[in-house]
């Protein structure tokens, strides 16, 4: 439903000379007096759909709302610049909450060299809905893109996936430092976030760049988070879903999932260049449209992608 | 409170050498890559607050969320670029809400050169929520800022104050383009936008700029929306104000503020450059700190600022 509206949205936006990457990445690149080294991206995070404000401390609120939009920016290879953070606070409580929310933003924004630029702080009577919006620049190499996977590229992915749930999804380093990193050292076709699940982002991947994908199930780096969630499951209230699954579907794991030239794929797993930070390669991007997994024995099977639809990035 | 708040989190926000004109203004000015003509502004309406959902069209409340910012940008003598767009909506009709929201903003945009650069949509369980950040280049003239005004500078305003709640808080043309116009042709030492009540802005500009202001109360520009809500107001729920009242402290005029030099402001009375939209002397700055009104006799009073103290932008 998000999904099909932002289509619609996206068909009724017109064009525009300044706008050198529009909606349907991770970020915009706005041309600024003739300049193509802005980009902005926005998240907005609700009570009781991306947190729920009684279960947690507002800090790690205050600090994932940052943290979200450098990914993005990060799946751009942009260095992130600057931030403007809105508020709608609760009025019972608004103030001291959001002195803990900013608890979490400024030493993540002092940690990543982003200036707080201003923002809108507001109290009503509703739940607590912060957003944020962070521009950055690009560096002479310009942005990484979704669109520029090509059949024969291996696809890369940074750390380990699923069961973020249990604590990751707030406290992920957002990979701004490593995506620098690599762009300057290697070549990579195409990049994004994986924030809704590695299948369904691999095949967002695939359809923004025309091309399929084979994934290797026996190489999908796999959190002990998503061990640890397939074990704890209460097969009373829903099936156990097996760590692999939870790797393929559970989304928020903020890693970067790349496409790059064979060549450099074996230049780049061979340097792991990221330090404790591993790069796996988990299969190759395809002519034939669609998505496979790849099984233990050969087995090739069509993979239906799953993940988080709820929040729908334009 | 909001206020005490916003004061408090500037003293904890840490300088940074990217930022050129931080909050407290306007907008923000940052440099990106060197170049320090990135403006960015942001601002949330909610629903119950900044409207009501079930009394207004969707397409009014689209519009004025994107107008707000707009108005902002002009604050500053800023080309707008580009915009971004958050929503949290309710699940109930929310797309259908949603194309109306756009519905008021594509031909703003359009209207005034904007790209729609992205966005996130959301829907849950709470009310409307319309986040809008924008983001503009400065001209080679350089910023408004509301900290230049001078003892002996004229006080200047565009068009007509008071009653904006009778249509023109959703409806207002956000001064761009008499923005970039005054600030091309004509010396202009301080600026801001009117939002929340002429007196309560001007004593801001005043605070920020380390000087005091007269205002001469019959030279203020009265809407005619000021004395309509003046004449229809119900005696038993509230005493009646002046017209001259409802145009000191109603807010949202959506005006532009400015301090002019004496010589220059007899220039810009004299040419009248923006048409339809009148600009008019209202007062001076002076060097002793505070707010006075001069009365019709030449009475000097010291002056109350009042206005709209919920929504704080940073």
């Amino acid at each position: 439903m998000e999904l099909e509206f932002v289509r619609r949205l996206r068909s009724r936006l017109p064009p525009h000379r300044l706008l050198e990457v529009g909606p349907g990445d991770d970020a915009a690149v706005v041309a600024l007096a003739g300049r193509t080294d802005c980009v902005v991206t926005t998240d907005m995070l609700m009570d009781g759909v991306d947190f729920v404000l009684s279960d947690v401390d507002p800090q790690r609120i205050g600090r994932k709302a940052l943290a979200v939009n450098l990914s993005d920016l990060a799946a751009m290879a942009t260095v992130p610049t600057a931030v403007v953070v809105s508020l709608a606070l609760p009025r019972q409580g608004g103030f001291d909450l959001a002195e803990r929310l900013y608890d979490g933003i400024l030493p993540l924004a002092a940690e990543f060299d982003v200036a707080l630029a201003g923002g809108d702080t507001n109290t009503w009577n509703g739940p607590l809905v912060i957003n944020i919006t962070a521009i950055g620049r690009l560096t002479a190499r310009g942005p990484w893109l979704r669109r520029g996977a090509r059949p024969g590229d291996e696809i890369l992915v940074t750390g380990r996936f699923g069961g973020s749930i249990l604590g990751k999804h707030f406290d992920f380093t957002p990979r701004c430092r490593e995506a620098l990193q690599l762009h300057e050292r290697y070549t990579i076709h195409a990049a994004m976030d994986v924030s809704d699940g590695l299948s369904l982002d691999l095949s967002r991947m695939c359809e923004e760049s025309g091309v399929g994908a084979e994934l290797f199930l026996d190489r999908v780096p796999i959190a002990a988070a998503a061990c640890a969630l397939s074990a704890s499951v209460d097969t009373n209230v829903r099936p156990i879903r097996s760590p692999l699954e939870h790797a393929l579907a559970d989304g928020e794991d903020f890693e970067l999932l790349l496409a790059v030239p064979p060549d450099e794929a074996r230049r780049l797993l061979a340097d792991q260049p990221l330090g404790d930070v591993p790069l796996t390669s988990v299969g190759q991007f395809v002519a034939e449209r669609g998505l496979w997994s790849i099984g233990t024995a050969g087995t090739r099977t069509p993979l239906t992608p799953r993940g988080y639809e709820h929040e729908t990035n334009q």
